[in-house]
This record gives C-alpha cells, structure tokens and sequence, in this order.
C-alpha cells in the first residue's frame, strides 16, 4: 500500500529492457550517440514542432536550467505559492539563476489565480532599477495539488505572459499524467497552447532517471549547452538517459503507463466517495488524490502499513480539530488490489 | 576498436542487473531507502573509516560540490594545470562556488609538481583581501595524463596542505584504476595519506551512471545535504544510483573490471613497444596509454575504424611536425581482440 | 518644499568640512589610515562594545554584505513584506548571497507581526533539504512606513531570533532618526536588544556617501574584508568616508541632525492635523509622514512646486477613489519656512 | 616622501569645491540629478561619440560590472597575468559574474603579448561545451607595470578580439596619465581604436571616490542600471559623485592633474638615471617608476620616512640577492620637494 509518491516505484519493465539493451552497446558519450540524437527526434515528432532538448539529472535541475535561460537582473519568476520551484528545491532555482526571485502567485487547488497573477505582474510594470523586472511565468502540470489547467487556462495564461513579454515554462514533472486524461495532443497542451520550455518529467512515470528540458525555440536555448555543462547536469553516458526516453515515448508506452496511475487513483477516488470515513479535500482528476480523514485512522491506516504523506498546504479547506489531509499517489506501478486493500482497511 | 575513452563503453552485467532488480521494488525516495544507507555503509567498510556520502549525477558535480563544501570568499583552488576541473567542466566550480577561481599549477605528465605548489600557495600566504586566500588542493588520481600519483607523493601534497590549512580533495573519476595497480587499500590512498574528500567515480568503470562524493570527515559535510538538493543533484529514484554502487563495491566487482581494464593497457603498452610506427609520448601505468604516430598513420588507424582523440596537452613531448599524439582509453569492456586488431592495423 | 526623500539633500557643513581636511592629507589606502581606525574606536565607544566596522558605499551594500555573513545553503532571511531589501535593491540580497530566498513577513505599518514571525519560521522548522532553512531574522529601524519598533519589541523578536538559531540585522538606513525620538542608548537599541549586526546609514542623515556595517560580535565578521573586497566595496580613499563618520558621530552631530529632521516632521504633522484637506494614514513618529489628500490636492501641490512620492503600499488605509497617500520626508536640511509653505499652499 | 600609491594622496581643491557647492542643494537621488545628466553629456563630449556612463564606488566594482555586461556562460577573459582583476581584486569578477574566469596572457611590462593572446584565445577556439568560450579581453592603460600601449597596440588587440567576436574593455584606472603623455584624443585610444567598455578611474587622480563605466555602444548597457543596483553600487546621493567628475573633467582639470603627476615621475626617472645607488627596473613612461635598489637601501628611505611598496612581479629583471624592486607612485599631490628629498636621500 504504497501511496507516498509515484517516485517511490521503480521502473517500467521496457524502460529496464532499453537500459539492458544499452549496456552492451559502445556509444559516444556527452549526448554524441546515435540514440542520443534519436530521441531528440522523437520529442520533435510528438510535439509536431522544431524543438531544442536538454537531458538532465532531475526535474529540479530542468526546472533550473529553464529559469537560468530566461534569467534577467533583478528577475522575477511568477509561479504559484505551492509550486516545486519555491517549496521542494531548497532555492535551487536562486541558486543556479545567481539570485533570481520566485513570486509566489495565489490561487485555489494549485493552480495560478489569473487575476492575482496580472497583479503580480503590473506590479514589476514597467520594470524598474530599484524593484527589478519580470522575467518568466512557470505554471505546473498537473499541478502539486493534484489538479490540471484546461487548454483554455494555458493559453489565458500565456496571454498575460506574452502581453508583458514574458517567457513561459511548464513544470511537467507529471506532464504524462495531465495529459493522459484530456484530448489533448502533446503540442496543444504545449506550444500551441503558448508554453516556450517544458521540464518533462519521466522519472515519476516509470523511468529510472530521465528529465528533459524542451525548448520549443530551438534560439532560445543557445547557452545551454554551456549552462547544462557547468551546472553538472551533462552525462558522459548520456545515452542511458536517451534510451530510456526513447522507450518511453515509443509506441506510446508513456500514455500507457501514465493511463494506469491515473485509472488507479479513479478507483481510489471512487472508494472514499463510499467510505465513511474519509473525503477528498478538493477534486482531483489525475494520479493524486487529497483525501480528509481523522487523525485517528491515519494513524491506524499508518500502523496497518500504507504509506502516505500528511500535506500541510490545506488553505480553504474546511477541518475540524481531529482531522488531517493525506495526499496519496498512484504509480504506473500500483496495483488494484493495493487500491482496494487500502479501500478495505480505511472502512 | 573503442578506444576514445571509458565513457563509450556501456555497463558491465552485474550493474544492470542491479537496476533490474531494483526496478521490481518500491522504496523511499530522495535517498530514504534501505539501499541507500547500505550504501554507505558499504563505503565505510571500504575505507574502513567514518563516512558521509553524497550521491551525484556526474564526476562534474561530485568535484563541484566538493569545491563548494571547501569554499571560503576570494578562494582559490590549486590542483594541475590539465585537471579536468579547469579543463574539461566549463567552469563547473567557478558557477557552483559562485566564483572560486582555479589555479593551474605546472607539473610533468598530469602530476602537481610540489614545488610549484608550495610556490603558488606562497603567493597567496597570507591571505590578502586583495589576492585572495588558498581555499583548497585538489589532484587527480590517476591523473589525467594516465598516470598515477604513488602514497608517498600524496602525503607530501597532503602534509602541504595541511601545513597551510588547506583541505585537500581527490578527484577519482578513476579511482578505481589507480588503486586497481597498487597495493594500497583504499583508506591507504585517501585519509590515511591525507586525503579529506573523494570525488569516487564508478560510471566510467562499468556503471551507468554513478558517482560519489565521500567525506572523510562527515562533520566538514554538514551543509552538503542542501548544496547537493539546491544543485538539482539529489535524485528521486536515488535507489537506482545507490544500487549500482552495492553491486560496484560487492565482492570487489569494481577492482576486477578496472584490473581488465588496466591489463588492456598494458596489452597495448606492450604492442607499442614492438611498434615501429608508435612510441608512448610519456610512460603510464592505468588504463590510458599516449602514443606518438605519424599523423598519416593516425588518419589511416581512423580510417580503420579505430576510435581515439587526439591529445593536445604535450609539453615536453618530442614531436617533429608530421607527428601526433593519440590518447587510447580502455575499458571494463575493451576486448584482447579489439586490443590485438588495433595492434596488428598500426603495424 | 523638497520632501520626496531625504537622500535628495545635500551634506552638513561639518562633514564637508571634515572632508575637505581630509583632501589635504596624505593617508594610508583601502582602510589603512588614522581616521580609519579613529571611526573604528567611535563605533566602539558609541555602542559601548567592542564591534567590527567595515564602511561600504551604499546602504544596499551594507545590507547585502550583512546577509552574506550570515549566508547558509537554501538560506531564507526572514524580513518585513515592505522592507527595503524586498521591495528596493533590485533583488541585491540575492545576487549578493548566491540566491539567498527574502521571505516576506506581514505586519501593519511597516513593523514584522511577532506572530506572522514564527509561523513563517516554524514553516521552515526543522531545516528540510527540500525546503531549506532560516539563515537570519532582519527588521527595520525606522521602518519603511516611518514607524519605529520600541526596545521590548526588538527584544522579543531578537528571542524568537535566538531562539531558532538566526542572527538578527537590522537595516538602520535612518537609525539616527529611531534612536533621535527614543529615550535609549545606541546600546539599548542595538545589541542589549538581541541585534547581532547594524547597517548603519548616515548618508540620508547629513553625510555624501556614508555606511556602514556593524558586527556586535567581530568574530563573525571574520571572512568580510574578503567579501566587501571581491563586491567592489572597498574604497581606496576610504578615509574620505571615514571621515565623514568621524565627523556625523562627532560630539552627537548625528543626533542634532536627525532631532532637526524628525521636529520637521513633527510640525509636518501638526499642521496636518489642522488641515481640513489632509490625514495621517497612519501615525508616525520618525521623519516620514505619510498623508492622505485628494489626488486633486497633490497635483495642486506638486504644481506648486511641492516634491514628493505618492505612495503605493497602503494596505489597510481606508481611501476613497478620489484620494491618494504622500509620503513626505524630512532632513537635517528640511527648514520651518519650507514645511509651513507647504501646510499654507496644502491649506 | 609619500610613494606608496597614487591613491594615498587627497583630493584636488576643484574637486573639493564642487562636492562643497553640491551639500549646498537639493537634487534627485539615484541619479536623476541634473548634473547627473551633465556629467553624462560631458563624457559624450569629451569621447566624441554617444556613450552610457554607469557611476561606480571602486575601480574594481566597475570592472567587474563591465565584465559582468560581457559575461556568457563559460566565459573566459583573457588579461594580462599581472592585471588588476587578477592580482588585486579578491575574486571580484569572478564573484560578480558569478563564475566568469580570468585567463592570465603573458607579456612584457604588463602589456599583453599579441601572440600569447592569439593562442589563448585558439586554445578556447572554437567554443566547446566542456572548456568554455571567450567572452572578453581586457587590457589596463596606463598598465599596472607603468607602461602604456601605443594606439598601434591597442588597435592590434581589439582586432584581434573582434575576429573572435569579443568586445573590449579597458580598464582605465590611470587612463588619465596614459592619456596626458600621448598627442592623442580619448577617443583615438578608446573607441576609434576598438575598446568597447572603459573603467574610467577618476579617484587615483585626484578625486575622492569617482568611477564611471563608459560604454561606447550603450546598446549593450541596456542591463546595466539593474546589475548596477542589485550590486549596490547605485549611489543614492549619486550626484556628488557625478559633480566630482563634472569638474574633473571641466576645463581639462584631469589632464592637467595628470601631466603634473606624470611629471613628477620624470623628474624621479630622471634622478635615478643620475643615481650610484638605483636604476629603473624597465622603462616606464606613465607616473609609476620601478627601481632597483640594494635591500639595505630599501630599508635606509624607508627609515628616513619614504613610503613606497616593494613589487614581486618581476619577471625578466635581473636582480642579485642583494636587490629589491621598488614601486614608486607619484600623484597630482606630489611635490617637486619630495621628489628631490628622495633623490638626495637615496644618492
């Protein structure tokens, strides 16, 4: 009954096979190979687009890198209160920027308030010396709180960005998941929709380790090679990295996976729909679910061995004294009678 | 015939195996699991000593995390003229130190020339505000020049650092093919010869991707927790990295693939020696072997389908102008074969 | 009938003089003179405590350099929502530090809410590598919004301070104005309050370009004649700058100035209290008054030659649609006639 | 007989004046003075050519903001070894870039050698991700070895520089004694010879503490007012500093401060020639004058009061064991009576 995080599963069995597959094989190292240059042709069919791609370590290091390559003095960086960026990467982002600033925008479920945001904005406009500029927007996808924007609030989004020449990146460290339940294409959730970089995330959908930085203006992303190098973020066996990816996205095997973590969290939310016990705090559709529950069976679903994390970010959630919000995740590698063991111990 | 360096070379069995295994478990994320703190424990049984250890994507970002545990403002790090960290990491240090500054200190065949150290420590003794201050000594073993520094030529570097309370850090991208030569034990070439950190390479000795960056003095690694997180260098799924390092270190698997590898030099070494189109440009004792060939025999071996890089750092190399010098790398995975087909085409 | 800033003044007669005699001597470079250890005795004797001064060229400076002595990995400085260092260096905190995260802390008119304080605190309590950690506490003294904080409220945020571990600055760009309208000693204000390190300001007081950096505790200081070096604020004709401290701290000149400045105020707010056109915002006791007037009646003003900012942070001031806030600064060289043209033309 | 540094003098009685008449009124802060404005169109006028000027506190802050508008990832400055930003500023550029590199270039009499700089710049030629770019050179006029570079050299340097797509920069700390002993215009030795950025140093001739960074395309400053902020080195009362320039430059003030310092150091030379005791260590033409004496000699002028500083790169002189090389700096303040009493002192 693991529940904590889709990073607490291991990997995909093709992604493993890839990686096999690849240990008996030479191959040029520093992103030289063969796979390597294939794998940047896959990203550019499946987003339909010319693209620039930056493999790395981790989404925080994805997520810098794209901050570094908008970086301005004096920058600001708008993205919302509970982003990874400002509460999960130890001021990664400042760090590798040489002192950019997150803003953190408001907005309910995880996602940026549009109003707050142009007011976030028009507050650094026009830019000034002594309170610095504006330098990117950063939204993600699916969000942390489990939630997704619609096409339409991308683009509402990039409006607002664009219109104060602004940048925008997407977090997609569950961008599989966001997309595996809409009809969207990959394009239309990205490019079209007026995102210019996307951290894909892969690690939390069944890969070992495999982040790629997606440039969708191949000129913006002229220094980074440089920037990816000395941020210690280039592989000397990059074509591990590639192979993964490039069985990820083959055959889509990505959607595949990210189709059956998100169908085990409908299962989950169908459950405590009918427990007694527990709600959800906000409606989630992707692989996360936020569920109330009193502290009482936290502890005893604790004791009976689920694992889950208490979430701590809960504004506007109505609770009483004795409760407490568990955030719980599904994985390409949950099963349904995990669910349902889960489903049947929470009563 | 891959002989451009040990990155090429994919990943020996027992290391995919690993990831394999570790593929089918759950575990905590972040560096949580069980295997995680095998790991290290692992590590201090090896060098038979306390340990903190921090895992890393790349050798670039072990030496960078290293530099900025070291770090001191208007600091100065002394290590070889040729060391990777100067040559071959972009200002990686410069960029994670927030401006360190890297002093080139001369040497014949990649070894730090002790006199030249004490000198370039003396300029800046004592510290100036204007100057700078010495903020530590790094050196390479084996060096870059694929030669190896003997116990004796360590202490003195360490007894020079210490006298001038410098730390002093080794970076060990190949570690493995230096001790693998020796009859030293690993605590042996570190702390017991002065040694503070390691920068402890495995990816270019059969893993895929695996470094490690070994305090021997934890203490001095308090900070390293948010450096590392910060430099977008700690992993999710660390398990896999850790599991590769359990299967490296297990039953001394590291020392047998750097021993094959060495005894492929040596195969070359002895080749060469018989050669009378090559000669080594200086002698060597690891996996690297520097050749001296007509510059048409070099086009002629390439057109073979033998691959190596030209080396451009040969001060103190004879050479009339239609020579070249060729650096060959073998690996866990050279074959005698391929060794032989080079041997037999050179001529 | 200048009130837009008091930096928009010109010097006291004493400390031109003083630099003047200055300009006929011959004297040791970069802080190595007589008067430069003179102005070290005078912080001394003034605080009555031993101290490290090290004198930067601008109140940003000093500031910077204060958090980068007290600078930790995923560092977050805790500090007003108003404060300068948020709101007017142009994120100079964080280039100076390498990405060192301002949190801002609410509170009404220009002072840290003690309770907002250790929420914000605990937020980050314990230290995560995920979420970083605290590195320092830094309030205001005048505050932003023309307040002071009284010696029992420094006293009890230099506890929660103390109490997680976090050194406390104080910005003291108009200390000379707090202390002037107080009954304490420089002492009591500072580190009989729990105040680990003071930006001391005289430039906005009286002086050309003077600041500086006070440590209560010189042992911490010990790695900044390197950093105030390397950030370029190390004047070579330093004494010129000590000099004019010498003389701002000589015989209370200080003081006099910025009793001068705040009574200014004072008849500011007197007459104000009388207009039938204008009110405070909020009540202020320094030498800034802000008042609230018909957007009507500062055109009127401005038209008539009154200099001043309309003022944007006024969270909680109950206006109208038809009303603005002015912020009106007085100085040492603010005189009665121009305060009372003033209060005649506002009517 | 002070000759320790040009820095150690005071300040001219024209600059004094106008730093008085200046704390006698009232003006914009940060720079939006009127005379703020002036001092800007004096540079224009003086230079010829549109320019953007950037007041600085130090010499050393302003190079490090011009190296910071040049700065790319990777980045390598190639100077002279022997360059202020290398031997005197503490890591300052490197910081302030947060991790550009400074390349020491060989050369004789602190002039960079045209083929050193050639294979410096091949050596990063062309740009790779693993050792870097270049992205500036910079040469010191007057040199700190007291030498100049003829407008041939310069114009030598910078095309060398733009056929490698590098701007120039000059670091101008004593560009007024270069510029007093030339027949040629300050533009024929900036822009019409190729420098791009100039360090423009006032203080060591005379002034008290007043840099400017002169771009001569200020298309490329267009980030200047934010860095110049963040770094804290945007004066509030800017405008002193700009009136210590404005008169600097009026009337040819700095010229003629320059010829007579330049002078002084003639009248030295010309007394060492006649010396038992000293000869010049190689020629110099600026107001900095290098002697060899015997050490007890040294000892002998500085007990009878001489001030002056023994110099270490000595490169290419011969010395025996006996013999120290001397700096002698002589400045605006100089006397023809101190010279003399130093050559009758020596013998």
């Amino acid at each position: 009954m693991q529940f904590a995080s889709d990073n607490w599963s291991g990997a995909a069995p093709e992604i493993v096979d890839a990686v096999t597959r690849e240990a008996a094989r030479v191959g040029a190292a520093y992103g030289g190979s063969e796979i390597d240059r294939d794998v940047e042709a896959r990203f550019a069919d499946l987003f339909e687009h010319e693209v620039a791609v930056f493999l790395a370590a981790t989404g925080s290091a994805a997520n810098g890198l794209a901050m570094v390559a908008a970086n301005k003095p004096g920058g600001v960086i708008f993205c919302h209160r509970d982003a990874h960026m400002i509460e999960g990467e130890c001021g990664g982002v400042e760090y590798l920027t040489g002192g950019a600033r997150l803003m953190g925008v408001e907005g309910a479920a995880g996602r940026i308030d549009v109003e707050a945001l142009k007011q976030a904005i028009a507050a650094l406009t026009p830019a000034s010396e002594h309170s610095g500029q504006g330098m990117a927007v950063s939204l993600t996808q699916q969000t942390e709180a489990g939630t997704v924007y619609s096409l339409d609030a991308i683009r509402e989004i990039a409006s607002i960005a664009k219109a104060n020449g602004l940048p925008l990146h997407m977090d997609g460290a569950r961008f599989a998941n966001a997309l595996a339940q809409s009809n969207a294409t990959p394009a239309e959730m990205t490019w079209k929709a007026g995102v210019d970089m996307l951290s894909f995330g892969a690690t939390k959908n069944g890969c070992i380790a495999a982040e790629a930085l997606v440039f969708f203006d191949p000129s913006q992303a002229r220094d980074m090679p440089f920037l990816r190098k000395r941020a210690g973020q280039l592989f000397s066996k990059s074509r591990f990295v590639a192979a993964q990816l490039d069985a990820y996205l083959k055959d889509g095997l990505w959607l595949r996976l990210a189709r059956h973590s998100n169908a085990m969290a409908d299962r989950l939310r169908a459950g405590i729909a009918r427990s007694a016990k527990a709600r959800e705090a906000w409606p989630t559709t992707g692989n996360e679910v936020f569920v109330v529950v009193p502290k009482s069976d936290a502890k005893r679903m604790a004791d009976a061995g689920a694992i889950f994390h208490e979430w701590a970010r809960v504004e506007g959630v109505r609770l009483d004294a004795k409760e407490t919000v568990l955030r719980l995740v599904t994985s390409f590698a949950t099963s349904a009678d995990e669910v349902d063991l889960f489903l049947e111990k929470l009563g």
